[in-house]
């Protein structure tokens, strides 16, 4: 049996890094392994196939290998390398149900393919099936700008919708740092650097269109409702948001959009202690501050995001803010936050007034993962995503650090402070199994120890496949029950992206 | 056959009022009428009392008429009179699971009372059963002020809560304008006017403990958990919020508390015209204004308040906004709003700077539902919920105006505006049954109107009895037959507060 790592495309145009060898003992992987569920048959596929370019075009349906592997991985450490029989492109729902009809009669399951920029293997394979790229969906098909409201197809881009709106002064807010497909970050349940005002996925999604896996076709609020609030029964959107793939396929996400504030600035400022920014943080949320971001920043993400990106910040604990509104209103929070930062010992404000040096500014800090990886030429990370009470992160982070400094590992600390967020980049050479191992137990530790400290073993990136055994100890049987049944009762074949979030019984 | 419309605990006290005779042809009735579910037996309810009262104690259980009544109705207009068959009182976690037990044995529906302010009829018996009162589960369990979170039973009120977080500088936003438990607003998506800033209890509420029908003991993030947010698995959280009662008794609610501003300012404007009103709301929100509340209120509804609280502002379409945040950012926000509203051709602000003042104002605007019936002394209203995309409100209202003009009833217009939420209080003299279909007429076309304008039935006080037959109409089949399926998963034997959001097949 052999493991793979593979490297997503963007790994690929990075210096230093190559393609890398098997490693055994993957703990993680050891569940998938014990499951009884075989793969389609040959002959399955095979007609299959026939079935679906006599459906959608010779064009829209492929089984390369090459193809296959492109669509298997994601941006994260890749935990399995089981590919999808064959890959095919929808171009319309109605092509999105005709193919889960089609699977659904056969027992094929349907892997649904964003971008390919998640973290958790959550486009990989392990039972075969047919990856569903969506990528020809790209249109922007409803558009109301004073309703504040947008409907777009999986294909269109966080990047390429806000490209859209800012000619209409409108903007949407969730930034994952990546430019993913806005229904793969309804799938994960996405969030980032803006989530402290603007939210997650989850406050920004009001309907969903969805395919079910027999091909049924479901809005979640109800087709073309796109009311602000609604307690109209139970709430399906939020069913569906975070549900990675595992209910149905997105075929088209309504959210929520916000003006561009009249202005926006960005600040820099650097504490003595890692607890001296997160009081900062909690008193700036305690006096109602509309902040709009605020990240923090470890030395080590400091020193690396200096000298990559040619800035001169301290090397120490550091927050990174942004405030919106109106000038004076944006004036008036920023001095505020300012006099909390100086309470705590935090250094003056260095401002980035500028769109361009703050986005500059959020460039780099967005960066740090590529950074890392450009730091230490050959290597890969694991990347964590813990949540927890904000109160409970100073020791969380100093534990951590301490541990990663004993380990002697790189791995710089970063987070959605305002959140109780946070991220460790934890590096290995993909060549030493030892290296491997030594982040896995760092990551292992820090999860559980969140998970201690009433918290979530994932803020922002799902569970795919990396994170099924901490969901058990998060959620507890009942809980995993519970999402168990309502998986069996929307795909009783179990055939929407099997082998995540959790495994069937059977 | 016979129907009745009770007067609830709070309008026996208002002047005027009385209980009142039968009407026939409810039309929301007839679903109903059709199930073929029966009640349980007389030897059911026997040998279940006998067991709560082993388990729970003489004094936790009830079977005595008066009570049985007072728990099967809310503060809406009464569309079912048949009563529960029992009334307990559990005093924990463990004795709810008890009461859940024993009825899933012996297949007796459970039907969760709060406050008893809700208005679709969420807390009568169509189907007999038990009645579970939460108000002696009354405590705040957990409160963590420095990661703003507080955990309370069912039976903690809004008014209570926040009576106990002032102390410590916070609040809990989420104001139906009743003093609704937390758990009664977790279960029906409750929100309010301070909806457009701090969102509604879908966003505020990060954790349910939930005993399931058969007993069992859920938490919908997991035991203890607080992080704000996740994206482990599903969103069962959500699932649970504004899930009516149908799917389990919440015993326990985990809520997002916030920071008491530095500084609220209120101030009522007045316009010409609903549009320009509306038109000024948009634009506020447009420009990012963090505003607090936007709430509209029509002429009619101008004149009773002015009527009733000694006040004398202009009798014309009107907001009244709030403003939230530190003195500098207030003023700024003010400022900008006013400028706003002066473009759309509005008056002056007229501003309430003291907590008393302010108080007084929103208390005028809560009370409009009591100020209208005891305008009109023996009436009822049925309370319409409407929610829009806010550009179809001006419309939506000017035709409703017309309507309610045309067919002689009084009926006030007033809004959640910043979310497009409006309702109306269609009044009516329980004597005249022509009255009663006159404004029960007007409430349909509404609704009916709203649903063809991408909007919901309800916004945010839920689907009870009232709307089952729009929410059809709004999620269309597969909506409706996902929401039944996920119902059966978790409540097979269809026991949780049955009759309510949708009908069994069975």
């Amino acid at each position: 049996m052999h493991y793979w790592f593979f490297t997503s495309p963007v790994l690929k145009s990075l210096p230093g890094n190559a393609l890398v060898g098997n490693l055994r003992n993957l703990h993680y992987f050891k569940p998938l392994l014990q499951s009884t569920k075989n793969r389609p048959s040959v002959e399955t596929i095979t007609t299959l196939k026939q079935d679906l370019i006599k459906n959608l075009g010779r064009d829209s349906v492929s089984d390369t290998e090459a193809i296959r592997k492109q669509h298997s991985r994601d941006e994260g450490v890749e935990r399995h390398n089981h590919l999808a029989d064959l890959v095919v492109w929808p171009k319309s729902t109605e092509e999105c149900s005709i193919i889960a009809s089609l699977c659904s009669e056969k027992k094929v399951p349907m892997i649904p393919f964003g971008t390919g920029t998640g973290l958790e293997s959550g486009v990989c394979a392990p039972y075969g099936g047919i990856s569903v790229d969506m990528s020809k969906m790209d249109q922007i098909v409803d558009f109301n700008p004073e309703d504040f409201d947008v409907t777009v197809q999986p294909g269109v881009t966080r990047k390429g919708l806000n490209h859209f709106l800012k000619d209409h002064g409108l903007w949407f807010p969730v930034d994952p740092g990546a430019d993913a497909s806005l229904c793969g970050m309804t799938a994960t349940s996405a969030s980032g650097t803006n989530a402290v005002r603007y939210g997650t996925m989850r406050e920004n999604v009001l309907n969903v269109e969805v395919v079910l896996a027999d091909g049924r076709v479901l809005h979640t609020a109800g087709e073309n409702r796109r009311s602000k609030k609604s307690s109209a029964g139970f709430n399906l959107t939020n069913l569906f948001v975070g549900s990675e793939g595992s209910l149905g396929l997105i075929t088209k996400a309504t959210l929520k959009i916000y003006g561009i504030p009249e202005m926006m600035l960005s600040a820099v400022c650097a504490f003595t202690t890692i607890k001296a920014a997160v009081d900062t943080c909690v008193q700036i949320l305690q006096s109602n501050i509309p902040i709009a971001r605020i990240e923090l920043m470890d030395d080590v993400a400091m020193d690396m995001c200096n000298s990559h990106n040619k800035l001169d910040y301290k090397v120490a604990p550091t927050l990174f803010l942004e405030f919106h509104g109106s000038e004076d209103s944006v004036k008036s929070q920023a001095k505020f936050a300012g006099e909390i930062a100086a309470y705590n010992g935090g250094s003056e404000f260095c401002w980035a007034y500028e769109s361009e040096e703050r986005n500059r500014l959020w460039k780099a800090r967005h960066d740090i993962y590529w950074t890392t990886l450009q730091s230490n030429p050959g290597c890969r990370a694991i990347i964590t995503d813990v949540c927890v009470p904000i109160t409970r992160l100073p020791d969380l982070i100093a534990q951590t650090k301490a541990d990663i400094q004993e380990s002697g590992i790189i791995g710089p600390c970063l987070g959605h402070v305002g959140d109780g967020n946070f991220h460790t980049f934890l590096v290995f050479n993909p060549n030493k199994p030892e290296e491997f191992k030594k982040a896995e137990t760092l990551a292992e530790r820090m999860t559980r120890r969140a998970l201690d400290l009433n918290g979530t073993c994932t803020g922002e990136h799902g569970i795919g496949i990396g994170k099924m055994n901490y969901l058990e100890k998060e959620m507890g049987p009942v809980g995993i029950e519970m999402m168990k049944s309502i998986k069996k009762t929307l795909d009783p074949h179990w055939l929407m992206n099997p082998g995540k979030i959790f495994l069937s019984d059977y």
